[in-house]
């Protein structure tokens, strides 16, 4: 049922080779120049040809009166002009034979009256000449694996794994640096707009197919095509997750959503309906949804639903089995023979309930190595939760501990800490069952940067990595279900 | 009702003047040493007696062989020994007339068996003398009012409002570099460890009284004086806002919790009950419960439950509306006189509803200034939500439209984002109703950062703000409900 991705409609217009740039100028303060630098600023490796009717270069580049005069036949045009002649361009990009089309521009349906006929206009005329677009109203999009950033705000992140398309712009843009705050970064993302061509199902379509998208996200405020969503998110989820955030299923929500996209929303059981049929994992939250796809994008699948959590405090340790148990998760005491192995590392202080609380370990080591190693085999779970704390000063004081002081003590704690964080790395690439990190530190932590550096999923509270074990939980669920025909 | 706070079993706990020091030597490695080099770290002013059997000088203070041989009676004696010698050291202190003490030492009631009944030695030792101790089995106490922390973390940011007890340890320490996250620090924080003398009860009179204490924050696993807690709380609430996080209402939580202090907690229903009779305003996290400080600390309180939204990015704002209507906020429509006054500030693409989407303005000074002192004065609305977003590129790219580039560019451009933020920040000081800010941007991003630095309230995301208003809504309930003596 999938398509090769060169046949999906999303393809050329988030990997095009040759670009048709409409609303560039050499004024810095326009969008459109603005987005051209973004394209220029991630080295966008094909060509673009600014059409301007004055300029015979804009930001160096050689540009052109009108997209008929163009040397070649670009992949696709990326309109951001103003609402009125966007049609008549439009029409040129129909003759020359371009076949995509990103159109920023606003002004048609989203603001009713005379836009709604604008809007009509621009679908005939893609109709006409078999045009596909993305847009109108819409910021752009993202294709990192491309060297492709025609949004308007810089990516300065490496690709990433997540596949996002979203109703609100914001939520592409505004999220590379928060992404980026967890070393992660978007496959693709496609801001839909006002979806008069190119819909969410179609994002489905493509981010299914694409190679470098792990996971998919989802902004939704409203669903336009109900039955193909679910059609389309049921052949995907055998193979990759979907992870959606639904706004619009209060009162306030649905007034809000339709000021902003004119979405019909429903009520939110409706919406748990539709994402239950489709094995689409809701999240409550942006922050969620980004948390869910961070382990369901670096980590295992787990086979079912028994965790074991691994902590040396007792705080943390309790608040993640108290919402692993709020969320659906079994806590099972460890077996027997892993109680045997692990014996030798838990101090008298320690528990070897569930949460295994160590309390304290003479070589840390034993926290960061030899006692996940034991844990993990553990036939009574499916799944691990671990604590990660190593603060900067309490390697340095071990280490005054042995006479190392100063500027020597700063560097050897730094490479300590890489070298633990290294461990924990190499030991996880071994299992097969999710592991999944949590601290109050962020990547501002040398340890926790490294960890996430190296592919270990780290997320900053208990309550956020149980929820999104929790989610991956769900995964596994609704990929049963989906592959036995339910 | 209120105690003088010279009066609380805490004051001299928390503000010693003198200090017994027990258990910290010239070893790095042990933990004694590593508490008394936080204390001294942080310059704690007053005198400190490290007893030690064999040194003459700990971390070069003269050391005394008994707490008998001291020229003085501390305050405190703030005891790091091994379990078995802790009562007979007690006992000298009471003979030495020191009526309070700190006992991190664990191996009492928590390990059960022996450790049972040194917990009774210590309590009758203590009530023979009079003495109040926080402890055992603790991490002690953090005053930075007072330059005093006797915690194993330094304590690297400015005093805060926020005071806090807890029945984990980690909670108070390992949190130090997560509310500098947010520009926050204690006022006070307090790991009670067994609760064997003093107790969550006596903490909330000394931070009811504290006057540095704006909010009280709480970790609870369980309470062991039901009727105490929720009289004191009570007798607080009407003038300081308490927020409490609970764990222990899952079966996980349930068992967690009682392997980790014993605790013997009960049904999430019972301490809903608790809390709400308290006025308790109950979190779902430790993340949230510092999410409702920070906003209950920083801003004045809500008169009521109508709230309005600022924006100029559709997502964000649906979705902070989308979770204020789950959470009982209601959104007006702006007033006519308010709509008169808003006009001129918001584009043909922008929404006038709630949210108020501006979309776009031409001059940034109308979102953050005019557009605000108009909204906060609208008289269908007693709170406000602002969304917050001023990455460095946009100010630069819009400096380079005239033709200010390079250094010039980045340089000009901080010192914008400095004088909005103060801006900002000036103008909420004239507003009597809440008025808090939302980003995904955190303190790393320099406009943020001013911001807080400034007073301003900033969550990282429109849950988070939107749970926190909620909260201090709940918070105006509880207080005029108490008031009301219901």
């Amino acid at each position: 049922m999938q398509k090769p991705i060169e046949q999906t409609a999303l393809y050329r217009i988030v990997n095009p080779r040759h670009i048709a740039m409409f609303g560039a100028s050499n004024r810095f303060a326009a969008m459109g120049t603005n987005l051209l630098s973004s394209i220029l600023a991630l080295g966008f490796e094909g060509d673009i040809y600014p059409i301007h009717p004055e300029e015979d270069q804009v930001l160096k580049l050689s540009a052109y009166k009108s997209v008929l005069d163009l040397p070649v036949t670009p992949d696709l045009a990326f309109i951001v002009l103003p609402t009125a002649v966007v049609p008549e361009i439009l029409e040129d990009c129909g003759k020359k034979g371009i076949k995509q089309a990103i159109i920023v521009s606003g002004g048609f349906k989203e603001v009713g009256g005379n836009g709604i006929a604008l809007e009509k206009q621009i679908c005939d005329i893609a109709a006409r000449y078999g045009m596909r677009f993305v847009g109108p109203n819409c910021i752009g999009a993202v294709n990192p694996h491309h060297k492709f950033n025609a949004t308007y705000f810089p990516y300065n992140q490496a690709a990433g794994f997540i596949g996002m398309a979203s109703q609100s712009g914001s939520f592409i843009t505004q999220m590379f640096d928060y992404l980026s705050g967890f070393g992660l970064g978007y496959s693709t993302g496609i801001s839909v707009g006002n979806e008069a061509n190119i819909d969410i199902v179609d994002c489905l379509e493509y981010l299914g197919a694409c190679p470098h998208t792990r996971v998919i996200s989802l902004y939704i405020e409203t669903i336009r095509r109900g039955r193909e969503f679910i059609d389309m998110a049921r052949s995907i989820v055998p193979y990759k997750p979907i992870v959606a955030y639904y706004v619009g299923g209060s009162e306030g929500g649905k007034k809000a959503t339709f000021s902003h996209t004119g979405a019909l929303s429903g009520p939110d059981k409706l919406y748990d309906g539709v994402f239950r049929q489709s094995g689409v994992i809701r999240a409550n939250s942006i922050e969620e949804m980004f948390d869910f796809c961070l382990c369901l994008g670096l980590c295992p699948k787990p086979a079912g639903n028994r965790v074991l959590i691994q902590t040396h405090s007792g705080g943390p340790g309790a608040v993640a089995a108290d919402v692993c148990s709020r969320e659906g998760l079994i806590l099972n005491p460890i077996t027997t023979q892993t109680l045997e192995k692990l014996k030798q590392y838990v101090p008298h202080t320690g528990s070897t309930g569930n949460p295994i609380d160590i309390t304290y370990s003479k070589n840390s080591m034993d926290y960061y190595e030899s006692i996940p190693k034991v844990l993990i085999e553990d036939e009574a779970s499916d799944a691990m939760l671990i604590y990660f704390l190593m603060p900067g000063h309490s390697v340095r004081r071990a280490l005054e501990g042995f006479g190392i002081t100063g500027e020597k003590a700063t560097s050897q704690a730094g490479a300590f800490i890489d070298d633990q964080s290294k461990t924990v790395a190499d030991l996880i690439k071994g299992f097969s069952k999710p592991f999944i990190g949590f601290s109050f530190y962020t990547r501002e932590n040398r340890f926790i940067r490294n960890l996430q550096d190296n592919g270990v999923a780290v997320l900053p509270s208990p309550v956020r990595a149980a929820r999104a074990l929790a989610a991956m939980v769900r995964y596994t669920d609704y990929r049963k279900k989906i592959l036995a025909g339910c």
